[in-house]
């Protein structure tokens, strides 16, 4: 693909993209990144993060300040949230990922994450994309939902332009005509970015399907397809959630996910020594 | 539709917006809104403002900062571009719209521009909605190239619920498999729009269709599709233009159209006459 | 567009198809299809012929035979609604249109049919393409819901290579991600398929929304972009249609609309006469 | 899903279908359907036969009646191409799917095939799905581009409606508007498929991402995703075929393929006996 200075393959063999963060190689090993969709107080933040720690995840997710449909739908706690998101890491020694709305907060949630998430609407919110660019801190980048992978590429390019080599590419469903998932999971994009960028690609098959049931199928074929790691909406009481309930598994079926988790990425792994044969 | 508390029309009959900008009544009269895709220089800017305001157009559009897919692309002029669109302006007596990408421009583009414009990409970049809501100025708020109606209007909403009741509603096409077109330009949208809000709603059909060629035919149906308005681009010399020249109309297509427009709103005025009946 | 060898144009200016169906000049003059989606019963549907006779309508609809989801819902009259539809057609003098679903029924409904529909879901049946090509009787041939302009004119080449030039396009609505509406009527595909193909363009804007409300307004602005016509659902009783009832008008809102036609028809006939100066 | 009287779950824990072709079992082992895309000569087909029997393909593959886009491209062999099947399949020992495209050939094709195939265009031909349930035979429908899950359920209704229950359910890609890849292989089908219906649904990764590169990673993503089996193109020389060269496996990488695949899949039934614990 044209353009991708960067980003792209570009004919030569790049290297892979290896992002650090904390213990994590996000790029070398398969990474898990767990929580909660938004935190919503101290006792269900910290208790999901404990409980996601001890089933295997390595990275808390947490959103502080959400993008939601209607402007009267719950806003997320904002700094209030973060600081929870703080006490959960010093808790549980988990790096920790948030969305980021505005480029005017971009620098002091820096103060409190990790990663830096771009979410899918504002996937080509490119002040929002220059700013996380100038931060330094990695970026989560999703998909947008209507987006193409050429268009995607270019986002993650808007980020490396300014200096930040360390972008996480997300696939998180995309829109079609289908209405019994919430969106259409496009996981033939994991080996497809794979075949033009050196960036990492993780998959959120919660947003990906919109469905509880679909979560651990999901996550299992995205290991076989090759992705980097997944990103997972977990909640201790998902029936009490104030946001994305029904995506969202309880700590029981996270923890036996992760098992599987852990069986099928072993395998994969003997497949790809196979592979190099 | 739930939730649209000031944009819905909510069962009762309430009276339709109109919106004031200088001496054009958005919402009462079929406005046109026409200029460059980008300001690129005051020569062409001028050029083009003076023959869109002889052909009949009642605002000139042009944008300073421009949302493009590749960081390397042409990205607008800036502030000279406003300074540019502030002489036109002077030239021609058309108010100016312009589109804002970052909620830190917004008070001081306010001092350039009549009406502010969020584009397609940021219709869900909710801080920026919330910005042009405090702003005051009115908003043109462009469809989602993957939004329902419902996720639109709830866009709408967020400026409402500001305290800025100004909002035009622009659709632009959206995403589909067809390529032929850039964009699948949803005109039923406007009928669909009327039925459940009370803002006026006005087409885009430059990039609902991103080929000169069509750009006439989906404005006369826009016409007879009950829209509000249009939003054309027009370029002295498209072939040279440094974005969007293959959807852009030169000034002799542009004015051949506005007299067909002036004829079909009239037949549309006479129309709606036997339909009161 | 390649391979387009008798439906393209071709680069050579070819004179536009015009197809003769009685009285009727499908190319030539504004066409008017009429009538129930599906023939219930005698009374219902002559009933509905006299009456969208009676209001101006060129041409009868309706279906004998109903390509349903759910091998469990209504599936048409059969033989019966054809024998019905005939009657019709002797007590109002008006051509009949009837959808075909196997190609082994094709020479026998010929003897009952003016023209042959094939539906959206059979765009793509080849060996139904190929029968109705061979049989000699004009073709109405939907666009598939999931088409590109370059598969549907194929489609109509197939038909045109066994001999047959009578095709009608009919754009129908193609999916997208809006459910507001039925379908997402592709409004452009209009001045798009008259500039690559010679063949007639009309609209079935019924299908093409999916509302009552919303078939007047894409009605007149089919007639705006140029279509050479309209296809529309009209029951005696919407409200107890065996088959869309939802997008059906009835006969005094079709009898509003039909004068609503006439007056923008002979606008836009003004219009394209300051076209040739 | 409502009106799914045969093919639905429907509360109650219906037995899962198994379909037995040969000595296999369809539903109950995983599956790999493997050949040609279109069979092209006798050498071409039999050579390939022998290739992926080799590798461990359990069911042949061949198109004798091709569904083009364009009337004058290769349309198959048609009963030549059956004898063709029959020979490699006498060479082989391998069951036969092929396609049929019209109902009037439904009844000697199935001479030749042990499986007959509904290809994606002919979905929602219900003259051929309802001769394809009298006709006895397993069916293997694929799913439309453009379908829901509910309507392609409604289509594997049709074929049991009839009396035949043994219907094998393919998932090939739908449209989107991304372009990277030919279709989006909407792999959420497969465990969402699984909730609500009891017959075996395999994947089509050829079709489905329109890519030779992809073809692999979604066949193993497909095994993790719990699908009964997969349907992949495989022809002894991908650069010379008549159709689909560029989704097409040389018989050396599917080899290849087959080891990950029988790996993976003995890895899920370890997972799967976790799974029970």
């Amino acid at each position: 693909m044209e353009n991708l200075k960067l980003a792209g393959i570009n004919g030569h063999t790049a290297e892979r993209t290896i992002i650090t963060v904390g213990k994590v190689r996000i790029g070398a090993e398969f990474v898990v990144i767990a929580g909660p969709c938004s935190v919503e107080n101290e006792e269900q933040t910290i208790k999901t993060a404990i409980q996601v720690k001890e089933a295997g995840a390595h990275i808390l997710r947490g959103g502080a300040f959400k993008p939601r449909s209607s402007p009267y739908a719950f806003q997320g706690l904002g700094i209030k949230g973060l600081q929870i998101l703080e006490k959960a890491k010093k808790e549980t020694g988990l790096p920790v990922v948030t969305e980021v709305l505005d480029p005017r907060d971009v620098s002091w949630i820096c103060e409190y994450a990790d990663i830096l998430q771009i979410g899918t609407r504002n996937m080509q919110n490119f002040s929002l994309l220059k700013e996380v660019g100038k931060a330094g801190k990695p970026v989560l980048l999703k998909r947008g939902m209507y987006s193409t992978l050429k268009e995607w590429l270019n986002c993650a390019e808007y980020v490396l332009a300014e200096g930040n080599p360390n972008v996480i590419l997300c696939e998180r469903g995309i829109r079609s005509f289908e209405t019994y998932t919430r969106n259409t999971l496009d996981l033939a994009i994991v080996p497809s970015v794979k075949e033009v960028t050196h960036l990492p690609i993780i998959v959120d098959p919660s947003h990906g399907t919109g469905r509880m049931s679909l979560i651990e199928p999901m996550s299992l074929a995205s290991v076989a397809a090759g992705a980097h790691g997944i990103m997972v909406e977990v909640h201790c009481n998902p029936g009490e959630a104030l946001s994305d309930g029904d995506q969202s598994l309880p700590p029981s079926m996270f923890a036996d996910m992760m098992k599987k988790i852990e069986f099928i990425n072993s395998c994969m792994k003997k497949i790809n020594t196979l592979k190099d044969k």
